[in-house]
């Protein structure tokens, strides 16, 4: 069995590896995500995603990162959920550009950022600059894991017509992966029967205003979700994903 | 005439407007914007707009920013074109933080914060948060301008169908608003004939890849634009915009 | 079944604990531990401790981190070994400070931190000092697991003689505890005929010197290690655990 | 005509100028400047200044810095007026260094700082030093505008003797220079007929003692003020602007 | 003998002192002053100074901080000189902050801060106001020695004009204090004969150019230094500084 | 005689000495030390080490740090008594970095840290990884003095059993050493009969409890120190640091 994970593998393994992988970094957040899933939703999608893909492409997995940058409530939920436990975004700019600059001190020059919470995605790629910039040696792909599914994908979940990505938090498409990943920390009894609004652009409000969030922590709706729309899905991902390798990191 | 602008205001003209009054904030960047409109366009389009927003309501207009943060090749044309000079995100919300904290110092407590430039946001948002958690009599409202028109204008502006925000930079509806407000500053003689492609999620790569951006640095296309759209654009922002202060910080 | 981990647990269980329970943070790093051990043995060994301290206590166990600061090669291997990947002392504590600090926003004020890297002591105590400066209502517990092993516990385990915290690096002690928790995950057949030297203080020199450390990454021994071992030290560790927890954060 | 500042002109004619050009910058304040002058005087002098000079030298004039550092009140009226919005040291270095990295990423190597703020030179220093310091090709000077009057000038404008710099703030040369330079912003009927101190060294005292600065926060006199006073401070500055530019710039 | 000097003192006579005391703190630098002074004169004037005025007044010295900001070719004679070995203004400013809060948690409120280096003020200044600017019980006075003496002492140790403090550097009156203080510490023998020109204001250069300073490192001239003068000088100093406790820090 | 400290030295001795000298820089802290020792012991004790060892080796010695990291009750006394005062480790760690850097960029590129406050050592080390980290030609050897008395003399000094050095703390050794170096500041009356519990590890609690601590600051005994055990102690010391710098720094 090939050593794909780094909380896994020695060092030894690490290093015969190392001359030919690619490290896939997976980012997520310590969220609310509705009464049905657990709080660690958006690092267990990435990871999960990016361990299948090491069984397909030379890549090493590293550890996730739990916590993320603070959740918004038109995209998340919001702060005041309790669970919700987040980083300012200098810290997980500084925390990835570490991590990133360590691995490079190794010799370790491609990378694949899996992102799995919205809001991250500015501190990532501000991390990701920092260290290309002073190393031209250096690639890094930074992928948004919905960003990857395509339209006629999503008109076939949604016969109603896709909400947006913004207001899919807790909802259709997380529930079906992590059903496909994690069926046993689902709790598909507590899914209850509500349908948000479909994202529609407001203007940032800071306090966060209360309100903005339906009580359970789902934007939208997760009826429908199954174990085979995540299967579905999450194949679809990683179709996508060997591209990018190869187009990218190859 | 009423004073709107701090940066034509003596002291004394805004201590008599403090009690009362509502700061806005300006935020854009120094930024290609095609070979017809000039560098400064993110913080143009803003600052007109409040100046505007001030002739109809209690508010005073700080001095605009006008460097933003790093330009992405998805929404802004990258770091790429000669001009484009950029912060670092950490830089941006320390500015905004230290601006916005001096103000409350004073006695100023609701605030306008105007973007011009997409990638700013999350780091608008930062400072926000981190002056807004330490101080409840605050509250800051961040608007991107773009987000104020509504679908309808969007379909009568295109009516091929909208492009996406993300490639709306240099094109029709920035170029019209900037006919608009300071007609002396575009050449329209030198837009080109060019349609780009729409908006589509790409994987985000560092460093940033040769030749995703048109020659020219419209992502989109110029063609079309009037000062008279400019005006009716304008328009419907300030009727928004009148609506937002209504309703979050009257 | 208790939900004790964050990380499986919903916004709703997390809510309903709130009120009285103490989280567990657990600090380790990405480090070599001989050609026997996975790299994530400092942070596998304090998680697991505390998901068993969390089926006896009110207790719920945070995300781990994974990553700690650098390794010394007096007391981990140092630097050099290929997957041995870092963080600044400076990042290691903005990232404990911020998941702090988040939590007591929360309103939880009842810490114990776990810690499983030697190296990470300061710059987890600047953490625990940060927050706790600024909040009288909040207290931190840090606890090395292997400081709360008896003499006369170390004396059964080595009838040879102790020979220092320092080197129990990827030898009897860890390598016991992994067997226990994670067997899986050890490779005892790749377990050296080795002995090193005991610990003795030495001068710090940067950059780091070859040759400090056995070639294999084990600094003292892991002959002799056993589940059985691993079994009567985690259970003296855990009493010791239910004892500060009772004296300090009840 | 000519193309000059940045904030009006196209990244094409940027890229144009860019082999042979020196970019100015102008670092000023918003702070109080009496009953008659507005805020942003500190930021209007030496950005009119440089539009003139760039009529005169191959030059491109960078967007004005409107904030600058925390005024003294025994240079410019302290922080206790209504309007004085300024940030920390730190934060006006990391901007300025951030703008000049990123000309000096585009290739540009020669820059010309006209600060209008005295408190701010030494954070102005600061950032210099650091981009000079790791890159031998960039030349970097700094001008304080009031620097470059002769003794002769003042002599002549202070029939009873120069009172000294430090309280020269909304006094006889400011008020002319903007008299000269934006006549619509200034407010001659509400010069009072007052006479401050002289300048003479005092202690620094923290928190800011009250009653160290006039009520109308005019550190001297600016009675005798003139425009022609204004164009003839102006045209012996811009005099001695061209002969640093040709002695260290050329 | 009263204990004066906190580096002498046990905790217990500072206990006893601490609720009436003042606490000065001297900020020097580690500079090139001539080849007749050490690297320290700007300590040692302000610390035996404080030294002093603890005999007469209830004051603790503090350690003093022997290393300060970048030195200034036209103050100090620039960084070129072998031995000259500074601080980043951030650096220095939060080694005050540290020391100020740190004295703050223990009772202390009231500080004299005296500064021996040009270079430092601002960032000593930074410091101050932050450490203020969170407490209303602090109070902090910031002193440059040379501030102090009277246009008629000047007169009568410049019987050919005062040149200018900027160009005092290992001059007339540095070379007189250290001769008072410390003899054993002055090599008179090695005083060139030597006049610099005085002090006029000059456009500050980025890197340092060559030829700024004469050889010597003395910006204008030590002949005429004596121990008697050093004598009257810190005389009037002293009694300027009690004039100075009693108005402010009483 | 030989100049040895940088404080006293001539920017001119200083240069004939840099080609081929070792700088030595003395970290200390300012903290109770008992009734009987001044609150400088930390910093007195490796000043002192270091001007001996710069009569037989080449060898510069810097000005000493007299504020370290903030004192742990286990090892220092904590920092609830008057008079410690300490730096924050992210200020301690920019402050080395500075001045190492400073006198790397003068070609010093040997240095020699001797620390005498248990507390500082990770984040002198810090200091010492970030400035060999970035130039190959730097080497840094950091020496905590106490490590360096071979077992044999702790059994003869302390024939009762060694207590740990953790609890010397105002104890026997460094009685003994600041009764060699400055007999002067020792008040050998006030030494309490008494005898505290020799170190075991415990939790690290945040914040500081009570009662840690004996009233007295020793944290063991300071009965039976001397003068000449102290000169025996300075001796051995000696011997090894010429060693060190034979091995390391030659």
């Amino acid at each position: 069995m090939k050593a794909i994970s780094l909380t896994e593998m020695t060092w030894q393994e690490f290093a015969r590896g190392l001359p030919h992988t690619i490290i896939a970094l997976c980012v997520g957040s310590l969220e609310q995500h509705g009464p049905h899933l657990p709080l660690s939703v958006d690092s267990l999608i990435p990871y999960n995603l990016c361990l299948k893909l090491g069984e397909r492409e030379r890549l090493f997995v590293a550890p996730p990162f739990f916590y993320g940058y603070r959740s918004s409530p038109f995209t998340g939920g919001g702060q005041s959920f309790p669970g919700t436990t987040s980083l300012s975004g200098q810290t997980l700019t500084a925390l990835l550009r570490d991590v990133l600059q360590d691995f490079i001190r190794q010799g370790c020059y491609r990378f694949l950022i899996m992102n799995g919470h919205f809001e991250n995605t500015p501190f990532i790629s501000e991390a990701a600059h920092l260290v290309t910039a002073v190393n031209t040696k250096v690639k890094v792909v930074i992928v948004n894991w919905w960003d990857l599914l395509s339209p006629a994908t999503l008109d076939r979940l949604f016969p109603e017509g896709f909400p947006g990505w913004e207001v899919e938090h807790a909802s259709l498409v997380e529930t079906s992966l992590v059903m496909h990943f994690r069926p046993d920390l689902v709790h598909a009894e507590l899914i209850p029967e509500q349908k948000g609004e479909k994202h529609k652009p407001r203007p940032l409000v800071f306090p966060e205003p209360a309100g903005l969030v339906p009580e359970s922590g789902i934007l939208y709706t997760a009826t429908g979700a199954s174990p085979e729309k995540g299967a579905a899905i999450a194949g679809e991902i990683l179709t996508q994903l060997q591209k990018i390798v190869a187009d990218e990191l190859a």
